[in-house]
């Protein structure tokens, strides 16, 4: 028997994987859960019949959340991570020493703990003793919130089921508030390739441009997410991500990565013409 | 009925779209063409099974192939393009005012012929009176010529068929012979992404390494390709990718680009640092 896993990426392009086997399958209050061993990515957790991270390549998407905002501000101590409960996010950044305290909000316990059981390569860090958990909704967690956090990460799923909130206006600014003088947002900004997704991009990145002073946008290449090509945002309140960004002092620590460099720091920024070209319009609501 | 053309990317893996039309279906002397309209990704030229052009992204392609080398020596003259029998590569050469003579070698006379008659938005400058078609092996086009072409761009299929032996140690070689002092050699050189590919990937930077004084390799993200994350070698006699390249002059030529930029240019020699680890290998034959 051959077992494959085949996701429609968007609609008419689809995505397959062959299995080896079919590890965990479960239903939470808010998503169902599968974790899948393949061939060619190792372990894949499967969120609604979406791919969120495989063992090949998650460490793409996990340092490049993480290390741009660290090396932009290395006095970052406080932390909030929404989402990421696969604890990828967490891991690379309990590689700092400087940072004192962590708070993850996840919606979903489930996500977590499927995670520890069967994705120990990313949720190896969550017993970090500067990591907090709190199995709640993000979107409640930062409202009212002022002038804690120095990098505020949301690590998302696409913005339908329970991620949708994480996508607003209101949300944003939220954050905002939640963010001390030199904060700074990352947030999983979507893709510009397929137009479906391209237009969430433009949606999330037209509300965080209103509210924040600073509102760029960077790239990473993720093959297995559709179109391959994709962004985070990058807000803040006053630092910018390529003129307050220190490669000495960064490359100073001596952290090993595999994906995150220096240079690719500044190259990350370079978007091509048509990604510059739609984040500049004005995004429907 | 619902048609779908599924590709194997690399074993275990496949990627699927869905098909409007089989426009059309031949056999050369050299190898199978298809041409496919598809939903999302328009028209599609198919060799042997692997996508080689899709109307949605081709852009891409034939833009970081040409004005990476035409922005870092904007006297380019004479060029010799091998391969790039869809006309992509041309068309984008074209548009240089500066540039006098493009010989284009392609083994397989009916790849252009098919792509006169169904990708028009490519083919559409190969009777541009600067360009000579070659329907011959450039492999051999390329032996004993000496001091003749400012640039060189190899734009071959992967390392299997008729492009096999445009991946070779004396194929490299003649090409060094055939630049002009200033010359250029661009090359398309696979992707890092799956194990299968890379190896192509280091074996060819490898052997490119070893002749040109300069040899460098940049990237691009293409998302019909096995892996997303693409390739190019720049090798040269002398000058060097970003220290020769002038990008105020570049852009004073107003050339229209949808991916190519040049803060892209800068940002495209940035490599992941796996990817770095790998073309520093030393390569198996």
């Amino acid at each position: 028997m051959e077992l494959w896993y085949t996701e429609e990426l968007v609609e008419n392009v689809r995505f397959s994987a062959k299995v080896k086997e079919h590890l965990y399958s479960g239903k939470s209050p808010f998503q169902k859960i599968d974790v899948l061993d393949t061939e060619e990515f190792g372990k894949m957790l499967i969120i609604d019949g979406i791919v969120m991270i495989t063992e090949k390549d998650e460490f793409i998407y996990h340092e490049m959340i993480t290390h741009i905002p660290m090396a932009v501000n290395p006095e970052i101590k406080k932390v909030l991570v929404i989402g990421a409960g696969d604890g990828g996010t967490v891991r690379e950044l309990t590689r700092y020493n400087t940072i004192e305290r962590i708070d993850m909000v996840e919606i979903d316990e489930m996500v977590v703990n499927v995670s520890k059981e069967y994705l120990p390569f990313t949720a190896c860090k969550l017993d970090d003793p500067r990591v907090n958990l709190y199995f709640e909704d993000g979107i409640k967690f930062v409202e009212g919130k002022e002038n804690e956090y120095d990098l505020i990460i949301v690590d998302s799923t696409d913005p339908i089921g329970p991620g949708e909130g994480l996508f607003t206006r209101a949300f944003y600014k939220n954050c905002y508030n939640a963010l001390t003088e030199n904060g700074i947002l990352i947030n999983q900004n979507e893709s510009p390739y397929y137009a479906s997704v391209a237009r969430e991009m433009k949606r999330a990145h037209s509300k965080i441009r209103d509210i924040f002073p600073i509102a760029k946008a960077y790239q990473y290449i993720i093959p297995t997410y559709p179109g391959a090509h994709y962004i985070f945002g990058f807000a803040s309140k006053k630092l910018d991500p390529i003129k307050d960004f220190n490669a000495e002092k960064w490359n100073s620590l001596g952290l090993k990565t595999k994906y995150y460099n220096t240079e690719l720091h500044v190259g990350a920024f370079a978007l091509p013409n048509y990604v510059k070209e739609m984040l500049e319009e004005n995004a429907e609501e």
